[in-house]
């Protein structure tokens, strides 16, 4: 055993040293922001979207972007950026998040968020919510003003209805397109819950097809704050209550200053299981690797040889951006820290 | 930066060579194993607890260790072994999980239960379930049973029903003291959720007597993989349908074979915030430390320097335990490698 010492020895000593560097190389530059959306990854090129979809796609992630980009240009923290991004897209029809969100096998709509503030690691999560029109809202209302982090259903609904908060109906969120995708879904699964978002246009539903059609935003402020949300409906077709890992601090969601912050997208349970969103921020602080090396070795190494499906969006304290998927597309978009806009759909 | 990849260079290589050592000195040896057990932590020396009243709880700990070892000893998988023994703690009701759950603000008792396999990282969880006389059995359904991983209160005892589980009423679950406890802590706290246990005994509540009554074990058999459990009634007094860490796979349960198993109790918010299950076993994965030393790390500098109040029991590929807490007290119990049997309650 005593090689073993040793090298924990030498490795100790490096680790400290290259910790010690990176302090002095790396510290955030006061003014620096950016910031990156994703809304859900999925096999996007079987959708076979026409041009007039994939504007229609493109135009609400650089809305949501333009809207992100003015909070952190005039100063506004990551979180309210995070917020204020995920709350358009979750208006959007187009995506499974608040408005347009994916059906339960009875018919509902419950939807999952989180929030995480970077700064000060508070949290505030919600499940299982039907009559919030902004789930991110309810649970950036958690975050900052409950003594509890994580609230299911009507109980989050009672909570944020005494924050001052107003409920919708349950009619708001739903669409026509999720409402035929349901019935297709039930009639080709023979009911079976589907595990995943199965694309909105009437094709024959199977893997290759999928779609997840979860929304999510990582930010970093001009204070060198980060913050990570993520918002959705979950899996079309869910049955029991199901919760994904959107919802989950850890898992879909995750955001330490000075390390990263990340959003998944994907088949929730893998992402459960792998605890994707701290693993990537685990290899930066603990294995000191780069967020590229972290994003890539946690979802194309560890989540792609269990078979996960799905990606994530990730940003470091110096700005630097990282998409990452296993699937042929994800819907997503940046501002990064020169300003530049950035919209994409395929790989 | 030049000096800078040079020192990430031999980082890596150190840590490949580290790596290869390890594999090379510590694989698990057939026929070993062992377990460890929590009811909970908290501030007991409080509670002063009478020498009847401690006997009693070392009692409940010593027949769930017993139930452990036989499932161990005969050849039974750590997944087994952990779902035993914390029935057992459930169906005592000196515990809060399973009978003599603490209630909630409405009088109602809603129970949360996880469960992971370190061998396929298979995962099972349920929150919020009213009328399921094991959670932790629940949770195990889910795992080997469901496609998903995470279910809701009803959604949760459908799915369990359907699977030819038979649900008990609600009756079952509650206890005079828990009623008792429900009365004080609202009249002392102005109906505020208490966000502790709160101790059973009439005594005046306040920080400095708070307990934690989650119960957990993590189990390594002798086909070398890990196990970890995890029950809990929550938090008295507790509102609005408040998810603790106890079901939230990485928070406050996590087990991954060659590395750690790992079972947590406390105030559940700080747990989810610092993802503390899988932060004591990032550690070891990536920061290459003792099982010892990352729980030392994540539960006395990480958890402890933000004022996260609890503790939490662990074991490694190795079958060494490791027990850790902030609080002054642990109900906690273990059968180490050579058979030796162990209880205690204070530090």
């Amino acid at each position: 055993m005593k090689p073993n010492y040793f090298f924990f020895l030498i490795l100790f000593t490096m680790s400290f040293l290259t910790g010690m560097a990176q302090v002095k190389d790396n510290k955030p530059s006061l003014g620096k922001f950016a910031l990156a959306i994703h809304g859900g990854s999925g096999n996007i090129d079987k959708m076979k979207l026409s041009v007039e979809e994939q504007k229609a796609y493109r135009a609400v992630l650089d809305s949501a972007l333009k809207v992100g980009y003015e909070v952190l240009k005039t100063g506004g923290s990551s979180l309210l950026a995070v917020e204020k991004v995920i709350m358009v897209l979750e208006d959007s029809p187009l995506f499974n998040a608040g408005k347009g969100s994916v059906l339960c096998n009875d018919g509902t709509i419950e939807m999952d968020a989180a929030i995480m503030n970077g700064k000060t690691l508070d949290v505030g999560a919600v499940a299982g919510v039907r009559r919030i029109k902004n789930p991110i809202s309810a649970a950036k209302l958690i975050l900052s003003k409950s003594k509890s982090v994580f609230l299911y259903g009507s109980g989050a609904e009672d909570f944020v209805v005494q924050q001052g908060m107003e409920l919708v109906d349950t009619s708001y969120f739903f669409t026509e397109q999720r409402r035929r995708q349901l019935e297709r879904v039930k009639l080709e699964e023979g009911g079976m819950q589907l595990d995943h978002d199965s694309g909105d246009y009437g094709k024959k539903t199977n893997e290759t097809d999928e779609k997840f059609g979860t929304v999510g935003c990582v930010a970093l402020d001009q204070a060198g704050n980060l913050a990570a949300g993520t918002s959705t409906g979950g899996l079309v077709n869910k049955k029991y209550h199901r919760i994904g890992d959107s919802p989950l601090i850890g898992a879909g969601t995750y955001a330490e200053n000075g390390v990263c912050a990340v959003s998944c997208t994907g088949k929730g349970e893998d992402f459960i299981k792998h605890v994707v969103a701290y693993d990537i921020a685990s290899r930066i602080k603990y294995g000191h690797l780069s967020l590229q090396a972290a994003v890539s070795q946690t979802i194309q190494l560890k989540l792609k040889s269990s078979k996960g499906r799905g990606g994530c969006i990730a940003i470091d304290k110096n700005g630097n951006i990282v998409f990452n998927f296993t699937t042929s597309g994800m819907f997503r978009g940046s501002v990064d820290v020169n300003g530049k806009f950035h919209t994409a759909i395929y790989r």
